[in-house]
């Protein structure tokens, strides 16, 4: 059983892992090699104190480098559901189960709560990982929400899989797909009975579906562990960075605004601090 | 009028600072164009992402360098009194009076409430400041409660003006000070009747003096700014950073453990938007 599983490799979940590793508690750190798509992404940064101006790809090389200096790999799995197990928290990555005695929430924001239907058909024909369940899908009809880009090989390899895929890609420039990959407008819900029959969409009309994959960076926070209190898209933290579950704490862009890497590293570094406390009282009990 | 006074120049404040200036916000910086004592003083630092491991001395290298790349010029004084006047507020520093709509305290943890009586007799026989106050005691004896040792020189430079000096350092390895200035023990309690007139040792003596200053890095935030809400040493802040004052803002290690660059930082990020919905809100009203 691991100290604690971080998910997520933003600017907060990498302060809070150099913290937690600095006091040697066991960590399982999940997330891109890559660390930061965002910082990745933004072309100037000017407000991170003691850095000057930088472009965000050589500040993300540089938090690659300081993880890399630490010891600290990410594992490259997808996080779809955490299970608070009173004194101890299972989480679910690409379908392996790992164990840890708490938890670090450091997942961006997630956009949205996803589609209607998406949380209630989880398990029952709703998947957020293409390796894990693309299987159950051979020779069927399926959708795929697709977005960031990076998921649209995975789209490629549910193809090979399934009859038909009816795919929504939340980004431009979609790359080519397979022949039988049919590009559709927005979802609006994921129906069906005991298990998804269908999709509808934007435009009113509805496609037969065995099953819906939703491919992006993370999942929502209601999503991704039932109980946790939330204020809107965001996690609701005290000042300490704990939130409503024992063990369980959030910090970075998922607690709320401002969206900035440097609040999100120093509610890292507090939540690291917080943690380190909750498991030397956990100890002493 | 300033849109914002920040008082300290660690690193919430340069966080802070950096941030409203990027916003074009009217900025006023009180304090050491050294940056941060704490900071320059830490052997190594490794916990804070994307820096890698540094030392202090190069770290609050690059926070100065930051802040000349931005501009930002420091101002220093030593803020001795901020008084809230409502919509605004006014700053004394080095016995000169500033104006700002907001403040935001980043002064480090101050330790202690200071001495018994050193609230009471502010401007009463009490002074923060030499440069100041020092020619009110000429030929006169007073106290002074020195520490750090980067105060000595007002040490001295007391000890021309007065006839005698009493001196606490809460330091080691005090300098080589004029004659007459006699080093004593702690300081137990200020005394006097409508100014003060004696000092009380922790022996039980009492030496009789005119004035008393207090030479340190800065002031307990109960005495700089009277109603603002405590807990212990630390100012009480929301997730915003807001204290029980309007237009008073809060960061760093002065709200609260864990004392780290990094949460400060943080905090000094959240603050400085915090003060721009602020001010954006004042200007509608």
């Amino acid at each position: 059983m691991f100290d604690t599983a971080i998910i997520g490799t933003g600017p907060a979940g990498l302060s809070a892992a150099i913290t937690l590793k600095l006091h040697e508690k066991s960590v399982i750190w999940f997330g891109s090699p890559q660390m930061s798509l965002k910082v990745e992404k933004s072309e100037k940064i000017a407000n991170y104190p003691g850095v000057g101006l930088i472009s965000g790809a050589e500040l993300n090389k540089r938090f690659q480098d300081h993880a890399a200096e630490m010891g600290l790999e990410p594992v490259d799995k997808m996080v779809t559901a955490i299970m608070f197990m009173n004194d101890h928290y299972s989480i679910l990555a690409d379908n392996e189960l790992y164990e840890a005695k708490t938890v670090l929430l450091a997942t961006g924001v997630v956009s949205a709560k996803g589609v209607p239907g998406e949380t209630e058909y989880l398990g029952r024909g709703v998947s957020y990982c293409a390796t894990c369940d693309g299987f159950l899908y051979k020779g069927k009809k399926i959708a795929v929400i697709c977005g960031p880009q990076r998921y649209e090989h995975e789209v490629a390899y549910l193809a090979e899989l399934a009859e038909k895929v009816y795919c929504f890609a939340t980004y431009k420039d979609v790359g080519p797909l397979p022949e039988n990959v049919e590009m559709i407008g927005p979802v609006r819900e994921i129906t069906g009975g005991m298990k998804v029959a269908s999709i509808k969409l934007n435009d009113g009309s509805d496609l037969a579906v065995d099953g819906v994959f939703c491919l992006r960076n993370a999942v929502a926070p209601s999503t991704l562990l039932p109980g946790l209190e939330l204020n809107g898209p965001h996690i609701v933290v005290d000042r300490e960075q704990k939130t409503n579950l024992a063990g369980c704490f959030a910090a970075g862009d998922c607690t709320g605004r401002p969206y900035q890497l440097t609040k999100s590293v120093g509610e890292g570094n507090v939540a690291a601090h917080t943690i380190i406390d909750y498991l030397s009282e956990s100890q002493t009990k």
